[in-house]
């Protein structure tokens, strides 16, 4: 017997019909001959709803009692599911992320799942119930207080929870067709993907790509757990996000480039004239890193000889960029730079597949393509299958357009461009 | 140290602001220097909206999943009023029924308390937090599914606490100042009851006195636990339902009657035409209650000689009128009645007071004054403390007031008549 691990968001559970055809849906799968376990997130706008009650009550509420206010959000939504699901005639049993054994760390609000212990579901599977299960909340290892996962948090749970029962594939259920070579509001020629790996899913959701979150890939790949991305609203296949080939066979019809994330939420902050002694760069990173700030690129230029001082460029989230520059101020005379520049007029683009280990020519064909659309590149950092620049934000969609037509995303039937190499 | 056990319903706990005023009062409390463990319902209308969502996604839920839905309202609640109390300076936990060690059996919907575990609420009391706990809600014993109390269940929640942890007393806040002599909304002249027993009370409640419901009365009177009636609109002391004098001291200046309560939710079932042999009385009530429904009063008409035929009337909720009715006519035959009478137009009323015990002068002056005020009797029950009339719905209120004034209950200052024997 197959078992199937489906999410649904809180956008496929937006009211009481929603909530009916998410019902219709997993009962359809449950026929079909699968076991089926499924994780929902709070009603469409429930959670928004709790934070606004708490901020009446309190300007910084206990991380705790925050958990305990919004994992009613979830127990709401996986009662109700259930109950739809009974009145189809099907038996059921819905479980909080405690209940479910979703085992975490202690801190409240952005726990870290460290354990899955599924006994119940198990039980409760064994006994052909189909099983809702609360996202997003867990219970901490020792001291048992609520805890909540943070941004992510149910699609993490889902993962989690068919890694820990084995299942055969983990269902992301959501309110588009599944991941795309480009975000089609921008670039209108973008088509669903329909296979890509985890790698390369990691990189799209690090750069900026909103279906899945990092947390939730990272997750799948540490336990080669097929995710399949598809949309509530209809039947269509979306996208399989998959372990490598167990053959490590390399398969010449796959295209080289999956896709170009973007990300317009960060800033950039330049630190500068910092002396260029061992040490500052410490310093300065040391000092955004205790504010609780993460950083992603940085840039450190060529000091000039004159006056042995250097400027240190780093990108960070654009919700941070006060705190962050608050940070270094404090430590300005300790550091002994000069000024800071804050600039949140940047976009950031990022050219992600697994073709490029193998194919030399992808960086020139990409830096080429931003040349001759007159794109400028203030940044810019690499992995193994991934290119990322910073430009200017309002060049940012010209250039996200010029990437997937040069790399061949455009054609709707996946015939990408295949460098001189041997294909992924 | 003395503790106090507190409860705040839903009317206290509509908005933000009442929730901010509810959180003044607790920290109050413990400024006064008691420990404080608080049990709160769901917040105003949070109940009832949750029964609708559940309604429009099915129309028959599994109770399991009802109570998983329910749970959610006191929860939401409960994190708000801690987060409320943190607001205020002071350190503060809130606990799940479950979490609290509410142990119940595996009725959902109606669940009853079979043992309290409060270990985490001692824990907590002891490193000195506010308490704050979820009523109305369990885990059942072994099997650990979540459960709800029914009706009156965070007031019972309230007083089963207390009771486990030995409170010094168990404040119920209302929305009204405290049980009154009769309902104000009828008898202008009804008063405020200061100090009413246990046993009086318990009777007021199973008599249509709403503030407290009769299961936690029930449990405050198995252990002795004082209860405070009070408002949570106000600092005025409320009504003290207390255990009965240990020294067994009689007090002259108490009133030999506590208060008239009446019903007009119930309606009259009469089986008419019954064959007078033994056995049939039997058949009617194990229908009704295979049927699940509760009788109150019950009276059989003495049988008429020359057919053998009597008839039997007997009260019920009118809410289960129609079930009641239905249960009955499939047994017709069987049992061989002729018909059946259902009326709805009826009201209850009772006079309550310990004082009947030693003051044979009751009865007369009850019967006199009906019958003075033109109000005709239907059916009639009596405990030791307690005188109950069925009448026509359309007399009740002129009943109400006639016994509360010829039982000397109109004078605020509680100078009520004492009859020739030794008050209580």
């Amino acid at each position: 017997m197959s078992l199937v691990v489906q999410k649904y968001g809180g956008s496929s559970l937006a009211d009481a019909e929603s909530i009916k055809r998410v019902a219709h849906r997993i009962v359809e799968t449950k026929k079909a001959g699968s076991d089926v376990c499924v994780v929902v997130s709070a009603m469409g706008d429930t959670t928004d709803d709790l934070l606004d009650l708490a901020e009446q009550v309190s300007p910084v509420p206990p991380p705790r009692e925050m958990d305990m206010l919004l994992t009613a959000g979830e127990r709401m939504s996986m009662a109700l599911v259930a109950m739809a699901i009974a009145d189809l005639g099907h038996s059921v049993r819905s479980f909080t992320g405690s209940q479910a054994g979703v085992i975490t760390d202690a801190a409240h609000g952005k726990a870290k799942i460290i354990d899955v212990t599924p006994g119940r579901i198990t039980e409760a599977l064994g006994k052909k119930h189909i099983v809702i299960v609360a996202g997003f909340q867990g219970v901490s290892q020792g001291t048992k207080e609520i805890t909540t996962l943070g941004r992510g948090g149910s699609d993490t749970t889902a993962v989690a929870l068919a890694a820990a029962l084995e299942a055969d594939v983990c269902e992301i259920y959501t309110d588009v067709d599944g991941i795309f070579t480009a975000d089609p509001r921008i670039v209108s020629t973008a088509h669903k993907i329909d296979r890509i790996s985890h790698d390369e899913m990691l990189e799209m959701a690090a750069s900026g790509a909103k279906i899945l979150h990092l947390r939730c890939v990272e997750y799948a790949r540490r336990f080669n757990m097929p995710i399949h991305v598809r949309s509530s609203f209809s039947s269509k296949e979306g996208t399989w996000v998959l372990p490598p080939d167990p053959e490590g066979a390399e398969d010449m019809e796959e295209p080289i480039i999956a896709g170009v994330a973007h990300d317009n939420s960060e800033a950039k902050i330049t630190v500068v004239g910092v002396p260029d002694q061992p040490g500052r760069a410490g310093q300065i990173f040391t000092t955004v890193a205790e504010a609780q700030v993460n950083i992603d690129m940085i840039v450190q230029n060529v000091s000039e000889a004159d006056t042995g001082l250097t400027d240190i460029s780093f990108t960070l989230p654009m919700t941070d960029g006060q705190t962050a520059v608050e940070a270094l101020m404090r430590t300005k005379d300790e550091v002994g730079f000069e000024s800071i520049q804050y600039d949140d007029q940047i976009g950031k683009l990022s050219l992600v597949g697994a073709g490029m280990r193998t194919n030399p020519g992808v960086s020139a064909t990409f830096f080429r393509a931003l040349a001759e659309a007159g794109v400028n590149i203030e940044m810019i950092s690499t992995s193994e299958i991934r290119i990322s620049v910073v430009t200017r934000a309002d060049q940012l969609d010209d250039a996200l357009r010029a990437l997937h037509t040069a790399f061949g995303l455009d054609s709707a039937d996946g015939e990408a461009i295949v460098y001189g190499g041997t294909g992924r």
